[in-house]
């Protein structure tokens, strides 16, 4: 099964796609997609929206992982971050695949075992988990192959969910 | 010249098409497009992009015109008008359609001449602006035909802007 993290913002989109087979995972893609500053935001989001399509045709993932809002962020950022993540859900409807939600708090459980991990902690086992030569970087790649992570555990054991 | 206004959200988009001759303004569609609250959220959005690009389709307007974000609102609600807002930006590109952008104090300047007037009167300044029979309902269509004519009253009057 190909599971599609994805780490969602305006500037960068993190991404990373990984193969479960039983209880093996195996890193197939990873990377961001970056847009301009100085673009008008309508082009960077569909700049945004046919890297993620290419990247689907291509790929043809059967589920996509997200990560559910940050309450603790500013409304500036929630209404970009919103922007980016609407192109995602979008996105997934329109191939017709699954988008499923999880928290901060559930990938960091699934991941690190630990809802309080930082960010290096959650690199350290995304590369330890994956069998990567180093960490992914940026963060964003990172978070991204995390929530990937976080949905291949979290099958069948009832916890995440659907895109509400 | 056609202008579309919209008032972005999930659950229930306005929209307001007006065309400007001149000075005069003259409403050409206006209504909205709600969405079933069991739904998931990318088929919630999927269906608001359907819909919108079957708008364009059929009516080809110039440009789009959509309020900025609303900063008194919280971040799941930013989160979410986010997520509509990406939608709207995202079909005005594909479209290559220009969109421009102003704040809630611009729009109700350009409506209805006061920067603090609330929702009554600026549906009553719609309904006035736009010779129409009755007051504009729901809230979201009265405040996309606002908007839009807020873009058509400022058109090189150097506020507002294009989408950023």
């Amino acid at each position: 099964m190909l599971i599609l993290g994805i780490d969602p913002g305006t500037a960068i989109m993190g991404y990373g796609l990984i193969e479960k087979k039983g209880q093996k995972l195996t890193p197939v893609a990873y990377s961001c997609w970056r847009t301009p500053s100085d673009l008008p935001m309508p082009r960077r989001l569909l700049q945004l929206y046919d890297s993620l399509e290419d990247f689907l045709l291509k790929y043809s993932p059967e589920v996509i992982a997200v990560e559910e809002l940050f309450f603790n962020r500013n409304t500036t950022t929630a209404l970009s971050v919103g922007q980016a993540r609407g192109v995602v859900l979008l996105s997934g409807a329109k191939n017709k695949i699954e988008v499923f939600e999880y928290t901060p708090l559930q990938v960091k459980q699934a991941v690190v075992g630990y809802g309080k991990a930082d960010k290096k902690q959650i690199q350290y086992m995304v590369k330890a988990l994956l069998s990567l030569q180093e960490s992914p970087k940026p963060d964003d790649t990172a978070d991204a192959l995390a929530v990937a992570i976080c949905h291949a555990h979290s099958m069948g054991q009832g916890f995440g969910g659907l895109s509400k």
